[in-house]
C-alpha cells in the first residue's frame, strides 16, 4: 500500500486483471463467470448486482433471516424492482422446501437472493440446497457471500449462481474500499443498460475491464494492491478450506471459553458458521459497552453493533489472528467478568 | 495507512468527524453546508449529488465544455432526470451570459451543474460569474470541483452552491477511494427519499453521520486516515492559496519548457488552470505512447488518457512534487525529443 500506482498505467492494469482472475479462480468460475471489482463498500456490490442483473420487468425473491437480507430487499424496492420476501426467524436457516413452494406459487419471480452467511447472527445458510431449488425452478440465484467468500468453499461448477457478491475486507483479509461481483457472463452480457445508474452499472464496469483492462472510474489503487497481497496470504495459508478451518478453530475456542464464563451462543451449533459468533446478552450486571471499552483499552477491538432482534453481542472469528489471540481475548473477558462481578457485588 | 482501524470504533468515528469538519472548513461552509464523505470514486459523488439533490420533478442544466460535463449529463439522464445541456467548445470557457439566457428561456430548470476545472483540457471555468448568474435566476448550483478542490479557493460564503463534489486524490493529495459532497443543509434535509438508490443516497449518508457519527456502510478506513494526513499536509503548506500557487509554478514551468521544445499549449493562457496542462500533439515523428513508455521507465508516470476531441496529450501539475521534479520531467522530455528526432532521421 505504500506505492502510488498510476491508475491507468500498464502495471496497475496487470494488477487489476490478475486480481480479477484470482477472485474468479477462488470460486471456480473460470469460463462461466467474470469478476467485476467495484469501488466502495460491499453493499455497493449487492446493489450493483440487483440493479444490473435483475431485469427491470423481473421480480426478486429475497430469503431473509437477518438484517442483510432485509437490506437487500429494501435496496431492490428502492430501485423500483418488484420484490417478494420469504422470511424466517433469525436463529433458523433458510428452508429450501419453503423456497420451492414460493417459487411454484409465484411464476413472476425471476431471481432469488440468498445471504450465504448472515453476519447478523453468524448463521450459515444451506447454499447447495437453495441453489438446487432455484435451478430446478429455472430461476437465477444472486448470492451475497460478503461474510463467507474466502472461508467457505463456493464452487460455481457445482452450485449454479447468477452472481456472487463479496468484498475484500472480510474473509479475504484485505482492507476495506473495494468489493466485487462474480457474474455469469451470458446473463451479464445481456444486461446492458439495465442498471438504473452509472456508477453501479456492473455491465459497463465489466465492459471497461474487458475492453481496456482499466477501471471506468478512479480505482482505490492502494486498496487493490492490498487485496492482491491478501490473496497471496490466502494461497500461503492453503486456500479457502484451510482458512475456514482456522476460523472454525477460533469459533470453537470462543464458544467453549465463553460458555465456561456463562455466556450462551445465540445459534444452535448446527447453524453456526465459523465467521462471527453471537452471544445472548445475559443482562445486568453484564454490560457490553463496559466490556467493549475494557477490551479496547487492551487493543482488542470488538464489533460494537448489534443486529439481532434479541439482546446479544458478537465476537468475530476472522482476520489475521491465531489461537493465541483468541486465548488472549478469552483471558481478557474472563478478567473483566471477575472484575465486573466484584464491582457489581461491592 | 498502516493501522487497522475498527470502522465502528470511537477512534475512527472521531477521525471521520474531524475529516468532515476539515473538508467543510476548506470551503468556508460551516453553518450552511455539511460534508458528506462517500466510499468510491469521484464520479460516485457526482452521481450521488445529482440523484439526491435534483428533485425527481426537477430539471438539470449541465454546462459542458469537456468530457466530465458530458458524463454528468449522461448520468442525470440515466437516472431519469430531465436534462438540458449548454455546450461550448473545449477550448472556451462557459459563458455566464449564455447561461443567463438559457435559464430565462427554460423556467423548468431547477439546478445547474458546472465543472469547475475541466480535467479534459485543464480549463478553469468562471465560477463566481456562473454562481452569480444561477443565484440571480433563483436556481441551485451543483459544482463539480473534482480537479480544483484544495488548489483553487472556493468560498461558500460568497459563492452560492447547493453542492460541491470532490475527491481525496487530486489536489488534496490523498489516496483514491473516497469522495465527498459539501451540501447545503436546508436543501439536503428536504431531499429524504429522493435518491433513486441506496448506496449513493447522500441524505441517508448524511443522517448516518449526524445520528451516530458512523458511516452507513463499511468505510475505506485506511484511505480516510490517509486523507486526514493529507489535510495536515495542506495545512503545513499554507492552505489552498499556497498549494494553488505551487501548482501554478509547475504549470508555468511546463508551459515554458515544453514551448521551448516546440509544443503548443491547447488552451489560451487566460483559460489555463494550474492543475493539468494539455499540449497539442505535433504529429509524427512525435509519438505520445513512445514518450509515455520512455518516461515510465524513468519513474515518471504521465497520464495516458486523451479526452479532448483534437489530438493532444496531458501532463499533470499536481501532487506531492516540486519544481525539481518538474525540471527533471522537462530534462527527460528534452532528451526524448532529441533522441526521438535522431531515431526518426536515421
Amino acid at each position: 500500500m505504500d506505492r502510488d500506482w498510476g491508475s491507468r498505467d500498464a502495471d496497475f492494469v496487470d494488477l487489476s486483471q490478475r486480481t480479477r482472475r484470482r477472485l474468479l479462480a477462488l470460486a471456480h468460475g473460470d469460463g462461466t463467470h467474470a469478476a467485476v471489482p467495484l469501488q466502495g463498500a460491499g453493499t455497493f456490490a449487492v446493489e450493483a448486482a440487483i440493479g444490473t442483473l435483475v431485469p427491470r420487468d423481473g421480480k426478486l425473491l429475497v430469503l431473509v433471516n437477518g438484517a442483510y437480507g432485509r437490506r437487500a430487499a429494501e435496496m431492490a424496492a428502492r430501485m423500483g424492482r418488484a420484490v417478494a420476501v420469504l422470511e424466517c426467524a433469525e436463529d433458523q436457516a433458510v428452508d429450501p422446501a419453503a423456497l420451492t413452494r414460493a417459487l411454484a406459487d409465484d411464476p413472476a419471480i425471476t431471481d432469488v437472493l440468498l445471504v450465504h452467511l448472515e453476519t447478523t447472527s453468524g448463521l450459515l445458510n444451506p447454499l447447495a440446497e437453495v441453489a438446487a431449488a432455484v435451478a430446478t425452478a429455472g430461476r437465477r440465484l444472486l448470492l451475497d457471500a460478503m461474510s463467507s467468500f474466502g472461508a467457505i468453499p463456493i464452487d460455481l461448477r457445482a452450485v449454479p449462481c447468477s452472481a456472487v457478491m463479496a468484498s475484500a475486507n472480510k474473509c479475504l483479509e484485505g482492507v476495506p474500499g473495494v468489493a466485487f461481483v462474480l457474474a455469469e457472463v451470458g446473463h451479464l452480457a445481456a444486461m446492458a443498460g439495465n442498471s438504473p445508474g452509472t456508477s453501479l452499472d456492473l455491465h459497463a464496469q465489466w465492459r471497461g475491464f474487458e475492453d481496456t483492462g482499466q477501471w471506468r472510474f478512479t480505482p482505490p489503487t492502494h486498496v487493490l494492491a492490498a487485496l492482491d497481497a491478501a490473496l497471496d496470504g490466502l494461497d500461503q495459508e492453503g486456500g479457502v478450506t484451510a482458512r475456514g478451518a482456522r476460523y472454525a478453530r477460533h469459533c470453537a475456542m470462543l464458544t467453549g471459553g465463553l460458555g465456561r464464563l456463562g455466556f450462551h451462543a445465540y445459534l444452535p451449533a448446527a447453524l453456526q458458521g465459523p465467521v462471527i459468533l453471537t452471544l445472548r446478552d445475559p443482562g445486568p450486571p453484564f454490560s457490553f459497552p463496559a466490556l467493549y471499552d475494557t477490551m479496547q483499552a487492551q487493543g482488542i477491538v470488538l464489533y460494537p453493533g448489534k443486529l439481532t432482534r434479541e439482546p446479544s453481542f458478537r465476537i468475530g472469528c476472522i482476520g489475521a489472528i491465531d489461537t493465541d489471540d483468541i486465548a488472549r481475548v478469552l483471558d481478557a473477558i474472563g478478567a473483566f467478568m471477575r472484575h465486573g462481578s466484584q464491582a457489581a457485588a461491592d
